[in-house]
């Protein structure tokens, strides 16, 4: 079995993928979905393994709540810079487990302390996006 | 008053690094301390404002509890990658305000997926001495 | 006092957040005040933060002249990369302080060497549109 | 003749460029070319020591062949993120040298391990608009 | 089956890992093994990861050669910087694959343009660090 | 002549060289030195374009006084990280061309605005590290 484990294809793989996939539609609903898709033409076996190695393997695991992986993953996003789209689906999923916005806006300013004003500045800006773009679906949704 | 604002000897600038020195001190203990104590020659003006606006202005606010903030400064810490000795004092930091061992492996873990593995790596040994140095002092002072 | 020192709304803090505002119009023209109205709604405590700390604190400190600050932001924010936002409000800050066209350029040759070309590049063309931008208002006002 | 080897019109730079310029021609086709051109305005200097010195010197060394030199390449930019720009001529360059674009979204996967997913991805869907841009062109000339 | 994906534990994962470290072992030799057995007590999730998904499911992937794979995870790490261990596991796996030592000093040349050169003096410095240490143990087995 | 332009050996590439470490070892002095020649072994084309091209080719050029390039590298350096080694031989140009104790240490504050407070520590120590150093020596000459 081992020596096709690299195979994406495998019976194996596609439950570790659909495993995954449910995973990711619960944390970040329908944007974590539409990043696995648009990669479907491209590169399909990085879709495979954002879905099951990412969320399938480590954000499923019971070490962290909810909360604190998002804090992290904020962290790490706004500090690594020039991830702006991941962090934008990452700014939906935090909001989806309950991080208010005030707490989004006070993380990136916390960050400013060790990875500087520049990057937390583009991570605010990135967060006012999806909460102006959340303000717009509710209103339409009203 | 204004005019002064950046003479970090005066009356108000002294009260607030004392202040920070207090926020600091409940947070990192000595460690923290030591790290202010150390610019005292070279550049006492950084560790002024480190204790005085890192701490006193940023840390003390109420927008995030501290379990919250030590997670975004260890995701944050453990991207931007070559801060070891800023890590270390931030993962006592973080048992500090209760966040476990396991918990504090788990970050790095999650970091992973979205820093790599050898920043993660990194971040895990600088875990490992604060662990190993604290079991040592317990076992000193049992 | 210093128990609310985070409180950005005390008179103190106005007090700083008033002085910085007046150092960053010195510096930075409308620009830099753009980017602090534009975090109003968003993030009010980083517009206080980056006034009452990065201006009022930082840059109005006599330990280096002017053109030296540029000189080291522009270095800074060449080699983050990623922060082209904020880099073109601070080419805007080192014209103001008389740091010519060419010479700019020549800060972004010179940053290649230490942080490779594709950012020193990045940079270059972030210049230009700073310049590009100086040139039509000009035109504007003749 | 040293004195003024900084020079960059003097008779032995502009063969220096000249040289440089060539290597790039072969490797990068139209789209290296238009960075240069891109330079003349604003940084002539840089675009005299991007064909002289990293193409002329540097690309033509026998030490690698085109294909490590463009594995390499990508692997960097990848890393470095925020040079989607420089990242997409290489990924032209890289077709150009024969690397098919299976192996560059297995490049890209490949970073992911090292740099994570958020790079990867940047990098993934730079190279999915050079895929098309090409595709285009195709159809245009078909 | 998939809602215990995350156990590291498993009969399933086990065998992902068991088959990760064998192509590990290929690739790296005792050194890889030793960064896994290092992760043993304090992140043991890290270690399986790296052995079940970076080798077992990355590294092992049919869509690029291993010299291939090497010279981009020497570009990655080059221009990520401070992963200087990492790096020279790397190195060292580089040779195993039959990249030469020129090869490796050329890599880091070539580098150089795209993240400057002080990250690429870093990891010269690095690789000669892996050749003497291949020296030594050279002589010693004579 | 240009189909030999990558040769380091040649008669032209013999007289950049020379003439580039003459400018370094004006700048740099002996430290600048010790960089090149720890090369000669491992990376002997690494020790030539630093020497021929960052020296010769760039640091030479007159569009940028001596003080003002070393406050960008300065900037560069300290935003890069994990770059200490190269810092501190530039901190030593630094001093070198009149920058004094207290600047380099208000440089490194000032860059903390912008890439935050642990890479500031860092460059920080790394200056500290040089001045002692300069101090033990110029005791032993006294």
């Amino acid at each position: 079995m081992n020596s096709s484990q690299h195979d994406i294809s495998s019976a194996d793989s596609l439950a570790r993928r659909r495993h995954g996939q449910h995973v990711l539609s619960q944390i970040d609903g329908d944007q974590g979905e539409a990043v696995i898709d648009s990669l479907a033409d491209i590169n399909p076996a990085m879709a495979h393994h954002i879905a099951a190695f990412a969320f399938g393997d480590i954000y499923d695991r019971p070490g962290l709540d909810p909360r604190s992986r998002q804090l992290v993953t904020l962290g790490v996003l706004t500090a690594l810079g020039g991830c702006e789209p991941q962090l934008k689906v990452h700014i939906g999923a935090a909001l989806n487990v309950g991080i208010t916005r005030d707490e989004i806006a006070e993380v990136m300013l916390h960050a400013a302390v060790y990875c500087g004003f520049p990057k937390a500045l583009n991570a605010t800006f990135a967060a006012r996006e999806v909460f102006l773009d959340r303000d717009r679906k509710r209103e339409h949704a009203g």
